[in-house]
């Protein structure tokens, strides 16, 4: 994909700057890969090695519980990042999967090279620092959420972090990530027109 | 308190391994301060400056909605970290509240010197980023219980997390942090017998 250096030079330029020989020696350590609509990257039971950065189009990670009802975690649009990160992190099997919701471009950083990265460049390990905490702060705000039973906080908070969601994703899929029934959505949904 | 810098060069040690003088030099950036059970560290309104390592004693994180009801997100016990990481990362005023549960003794590092541990020795970001790293998975993990609204889940992995925190903590703050009535906590107990 054109620009793909650039796109995720533009994003780690948010948190910490690189000289453009740091630029292309991280780029070199990323994978690009190209994925159709509905096309799994993540099956829970899959040993995980990478995580994704998504350049083009949008993934989503989700859970199935033991009732085959599915759970979104996260919506991934381009710029975020999507993996089972329990896996990834732990060595344990995969019990979220991640696939497309639309075709899809991403960039593919292994855990052994994230690990070489940090462990060569501090100020990559300064990025992913920061990168995990703002993760760790978005998780938490989603939990207080969910205790405190606020489906209309929620759907606000995803508006306010994907605006151009509702053109791209079946409202049955914005149900799963509010954890409501296509019902309440309707409700919600039109008390915001 | 004797021992508190044996006790946090323990607890970095399973992370990273520091020299003598580096473990000296990250040691002096803490603070330590005691408390008083039931008395507040942080208040929701306040500027978060600080987070607070446990040395002894129980604090707990939490979150009072509109309605006056609590949500506990975090039981912070001895090698527990706590703050309100939205307000210390963001520079927003605090939503959460944090206060002991028993007597405490906490070591406080502001932001400011994190940050500057965290430049001055890379060993130390690496710490930082995998302590966040695993609050983020078990974040994500306690969302999902709430998603799949799993009570006996929640329970046992509470119980796992704080096998001692029966003895320590009134059941109505259980209750709390699994997002359940006391009647419904009973049950769980009682099964667990």
């Amino acid at each position: 994909m054109t620009g793909a250096k650039e796109i995720i030079k533009e994003h780690i330029a948010k948190t910490v700057t690189l000289t453009d020989e740091q630029y292309d020696y991280v780029f070199s350590h990323f994978k690009l890969k190209s994925y159709k609509k509905g096309q799994a990257i993540i099956t829970a039971g899959d040993q995980v090695d990478c995580e994704y950065f998504v350049l083009d189009g949008c993934l989503k990670a989700f859970y199935i519980n033991d009732d085959l009802k599915m759970f979104i975690l996260q919506f991934a649009m381009p710029t975020w990042w999507a993996s089972d990160y329990n896996a990834l992190y732990s060595g344990a099997k995969a019990t979220i999967n991640v696939d497309c919701i639309t075709d899809a471009e991403v960039l593919c950083l292994s855990s052994a090279d994230r690990e070489k990265l940090c462990s060569e460049l501090h100020q990559v390990e300064y990025f992913f620092r920061w990168r995990t905490n703002k993760g760790y702060v978005a998780a938490q705000k989603r939990l207080l959420s969910f205790m405190n039973n606020d489906a209309k906080h929620r759907y606000e908070e995803l508006l306010k972090m994907y605006p151009q969601l509702y053109n791209m994703v079946p409202k049955s899929l914005i149900a799963a990530y509010l954890g409501v029934s296509r019902e309440t959505l309707s409700r919600l949904y039109q008390r915001e027109k």
